[in-house]
Order: structure tokens, then sequence, then C-alpha cells
């Protein structure tokens, strides 16, 4: 039998000693699991980001895998803790939209709220949910128990408003959704809609970029240029440096594409 | 047979491959064990850190789990080497004080000064016993060898003096130890001492708080609160706030708890 | 069967999820295989220093072990992407440069250019070829297939100059060329070359050193010394202190060994 994978994705930094206290007692309770760490290094309290990263890594992993995700600024207040199932993956965290893009992109199958007491550590602490309850949660749906075991039918879920494109005849407008550590500006644009179009013009702040290059080394070493990011979505890039701070975006700033 | 299990925790970072090497010489040893990262982020040589660190997480894991943790300013010199072992885990670094918290809440059954070069690599550098002394020993102890293996016992070792709070009939008076990557400041005062009492005033700095909120979600927006942290201590923090920039609280400052 | 090891080393961040991924598609292809984390904290787009982390590490890991190497500033270019078989080892990577210290280290057998799109990702994003082609590759040599499989035969690679120093009777003149996280200068001088001499000084910037000491304990608390580096070479460094803040000292300033 294949080991089940745990994936972790949190805002904890690792310098603290959290991340492994989660780590035990997952371990604690099926030893036999897999615990692949992706990251804990959101940004604290960014519950978007945790979204849209949860949204670039998730399909990779194998079928069946569990995919724990803990940024919790609510943590011990009235926000669910969540379980949901979809065709091929779990999900296990809390209900504030931290799921918001596997509505599209994900076939739901069961949305449990986690009641069960049974599953969570006899003593459940008011800030740490991930060790008392996601941890032993996750866990124990590794070592194959029933979804239904773990509480109720949820009667929905929070969705955070993922920014839309606004298209026009002659221009498409996006914003900027995400900075990655090499300073990639990237947009809400989905580069497929673009396909169709003969670009003239891609504006962000001052920045005027005349076409989409076809790699990061395609673009003219220290000119700001525009790539098809390895999700789909059009990237604001340079070659080998950092388009953040040379364009100063942050976060929300508009993207235009205009075309004939 | 069930996989045991090395934790790591060290001052190193990642970005120069020092942890590469140590995670290598324990997998040429013992391909089965598996490793466990805490971290990699203790602030460099800082030893009650990483003591503290240690604290929030060992007991967590599974029985008979070796917990590595090398903080090692004095690498090379004369601290020892130890191998501690109590009634469920193992312990291997430096006798520097990284250890200091354990004598209070584990029953330490053996303490042992590894000398039996044996289990080092065939080379031990100056500098990096790390990768040359408590890997291999860590390895060496995951496949099942006696404690006694690696050395003799310790006539004793050091204990940091753990910073201790000063009770009186109308106030407690703690410091803080510890800042977590939330910027949480973790004091020294245990809650469940505070259960008996009925609060008037948390001061920290210039800030004054009135009650022990029920998490950090419970505490006003822009507000610097208080709550039982998840290791049980009295925490300064923040509803989706950074306490410690608010507050410019640092270790060492002083927390006063009064009390009717 | 002992499982495989695969490492990742990269300057992605962890931050992004795109590490996730890439563990997510080497998991689906064997789910067998054992993924160690090096780090994703190399300076982006650093090929050099990637190549000296690795140089740090890799001859650690057991036999067989798959290095995969990604720091790619010429993604989607004309760079050839790599498996390179040495007796004991695999790599993986771009063919930039990060290779560059194994040309004298190993006895490298066999070079290959990934051709055979078979191993590859259905689609091949021009901007991530660490998931696309780089991670697909390193997990299905993990089951034991061929290099041959792979690709053809590279009729040559990129080795970038490593910085070489210049010996005369009386002085041995190199440079730094890595800075670890503890803020110590790592030079490129082999301290086997010094055995035989009796240094009368060792300068690097304003600072001069009269000799090389035990360990960084043994270095006077708030003076700059040298130490033999765990991986052989001269480390300019502090006594629980940070070199490189004191020193000033950055990547490519030379340091000068004088002797009798």
């Amino acid at each position: 039998m294949k080991r089940r994978i745990i994936t972790l994705t949190t805002d904890f930094g690792t310098k603290d000693g959290y991340v492994g206290a989660v780590k035990g007692v997952i371990k604690r309770i099926n030893s036999d699991v897999e615990i692949v760490d992706i990251t804990h290094e959101i940004e604290p309290f960014d519950i978007l980001g945790a979204a849209f990263v949860l949204n670039n890594f998730y399909k990779f992993l194998p079928p069946e895998t569990i995919h724990l995700v803990v940024v919790d600024p609510g943590v011990g207040g009235k926000r669910q803790p969540l379980l949901i199932k979809s065709e091929d993956f779990y999900f296990v965290g809390p209900d504030n939209g931290v799921f918001s893009f596997l509505y599209e992109n994900e076939q739901i199958t069961e949305m449990i709220v986690l009641t069960n007491k049974k599953y969570f550590l006899t003593k459940v602490s008011s800030t740490f949910n991930a060790r008392d309850v996601f941890a032993p949660v996750s866990a124990y749906l590794s070592l194959g128990l029933d979804v239904k075991e773990f509480g109720n039918d949820a009667k929905g879920c929070l969705k955070l408003k993922v920014p839309q494109v606004k298209l026009t005849k002659k221009s498409l407008m996006g914003e900027i959704i995400h900075i990655d550590s090499f300073g990639n500006l990237i947009t809400n644009v989905e580069t497929k809609v673009l396909e169709s179009k003969t670009i003239t013009r891609i504006a962000v702040g001052k920045n005027k970029i005349k076409r989409i290059a076809q790699s990061y080394f395609d673009i003219p070493e220290g000119k700001v240029g525009a790539v098809v990011g390895s999700s789909g979505f059009l990237e604001i890039a340079m070659n080998k440096g950092n388009a953040q701070k040379v364009t100063t975006g942050i976060i929300g700033n508009s993207v235009t594409v205009t075309f004939k």
C-alpha cells in the first residue's frame, strides 16, 4: 500500500517549534504517513495569499493527498473548522477563505464541519487549533477513516471574492494578485484569454510593455517585461531582475492589456 | 517495525548546505530513519531560545524519537557532547544549556558524554560537530544501539538559569522569554498560577491590559491584549497584529500581573 | 530495497508553492522516493553560490542519490537541461554552471542532454522547467531507468571559472567566495596548502589576523579571526559574532596569507 501524504502550508514560520508540534501530533497518530512541507512562510494572516499558493501546487500531488492549510487569524473564534473532500484530494483547515480557489477548480463531494472531539487532542487550546484539531484530524483521516466520522455536513463556507478581470473590445484590465519571491508580479489575467488577440501594449504603473516574451530570458536585460506564468496567469517580470523593486508594484495595482 | 524519527533543530539556516551534510551523514548510516525538520532558523548562538523551542514541541513526537539540537557556539572547545535519555525520548547535542528545560519536565534516565570515536566521522573538524559527531551518533542510536555504547556517564551538565517569576499577594512579576514569528511576546508566567486569581491589570511597558482574552480573535482589533498561549504561558498579543512592533517589547522586559 | 533519495536545492523560496509543485510531480511518479530538502534559499539567480553549496553537501548523501539543483535564470532559453552521472551520484539541472565544482571532485561517467519528452510533463511551460522537466526526469530516474533513456550524450557543458588562488614564495592570495548565514567569510584558500607554512599574517580588508585559531571558540571574543572551515577552506570568522558585519567583506574581496 502506498504511504499517504499530508502537505503542510502555514504562516507559522519554523523558528518557534509550532510546526514541530504539528508534525509530532501527526506522527504519533499515524507513524506511516508522509509529511511534505510546502511552506511555513505565508505572510502572517494572509488568507488570500495562502489560497493562491494552495492553487499553485495542490493538484500536482498524488490522489488521496491531504492538504492541511492553516492561516488562521480567527482561531478560537466562531469560524468553522473544515474538512473538504474533492474527487482527488482532501483539504483540512479553517473556514475563512483559504479554500476560495477550490470551488472553481475541484469537484467538491463532501464538506464537513469538524465537531467530533474524539479526533481532537484531549485538551484543545484556543490559540493553536493546528496542533490540537487540524493535525490530529488529518492524521486520523490518513488512516482511512470516512470523512463523515469527523462531524456534520457544513451548511456553507466562506468564499473570498477573488478579483475578476474586466474585458472590453479593446482592453483587458486585471490586477496584481501575488508577488513571488523573485519579485515577479503575478496577475489575475489568464493568458489563454489573450491567445486570439493582437496585443499592442501591457501597462503596469508607468511601465509600458510591448509584447509577451517567450521566457524570462527573452526579456531584454534591465527592462520590465511580461511572460505567461507557470500557472497560466500573465506575469510582469524581469530577466535576472526583480520586477517588484523596479516597478514598485503592489498587490491590487491594476494591469491593463490593450489590443487591436 | 516503526521507522525511527530524528528531529533537527539548529541555527544553521539552510542556505549553506550545512543541514544537507547533516542529513546525508544520517541517511548513509541509517537509510530507514525518518528525518523531521523542526527548524534551522534559531537565532545564531541563541542557546536559551533553542531550549525554549525544544520545550514547545519535543513531547508531541512519538516515543523513542531522537531530538538532535545543535546551537553550538562552543564547538571545538571544551563543552561536552551529550546524549540524554529520558523515559520517552533521546536528546543529542552540546552540553551548553540547550537542554535546560528538560530537567523539570522529563524523567532523565541516562546522561552520556560522547567519547566513543567509533561512532564519529573518521575526521572530526573543529567547526562542524553537528556533521561529524552529533549526526552519526544520532543515526547509530536510531539503529538501536544502547546509549552506553557511545561513551561514559556524564558527571553533570550545564543548566542555564531559566528566569523565575516573583509572586506576592497582590502581583506576579514575570518577563518576556520568547518572541514568536507573529510578534507574540511569550512570558514565563504559567497561567495555571493565575486561575484562582481575579486579575485587575496586566502591565507590559506602557501598555495596560485589563483581562486575559479567550483567543487572539477576542482581543479588540488594534489593541494589545493577553491570551493563554499554546504552551500554557501568558502571552502578550494582538488580533491580526504584531504585539512586538506595537509594544517594542524585547526579551527580558518585565510583565506584571496585578490581582485583587 | 533501500528507498532512493532525491535532494532539492533551489532559489525558489517556499512561500509561492513552486517547491510544492515540484515535490508533487516527483511523488506522483514515484511515491516511494524520499525527497530531502537541502535549501530553497539560494540567492535568486546565484549560480556559483548554488555550485558552492552543492559542493558542501552532496558527497555526504548515500550512493545513488539524485541531486536536483535548480537555479535557472536561463529557463526557456537555449541552455541545455542536463543529467550527469558520476560514480556515486546523479545530478539533474540546467547546464549553466551549477555543476562547476563537480568536474574536479567527481569521476563523471555520463552526461546526457534531456531531450526525451516522454519523461517530461505533457505541457512544458517556458518559465518552470523544474516542475515540468527536471522533477519528472529525476522521479523516473529514481525508478531505475537507464540514463541513456532520457536523451543524447552532451557534447560539452558550461564550467564557470572558479576563482583560483595565487601562490608565491612568501604569500598566498585568495578571495572570499561565499558568506554563510553566520556571517563567516569562506575563502577559496585550501588550508592543506598552508600546513607546511609558518603563517605571519592573514589580511582581509583592514583586518590583520596573526594565526589560524583551533575553533570559533578559540578566537578572542570581539576580534576577527581565522579557522579551518568544515570543507577545508580558510574561513574568516568571529567567536559568537558576525565577521561579515564587522569586516564588511563581500564576495570577491581578496584575502592574503603571508608566511616566512
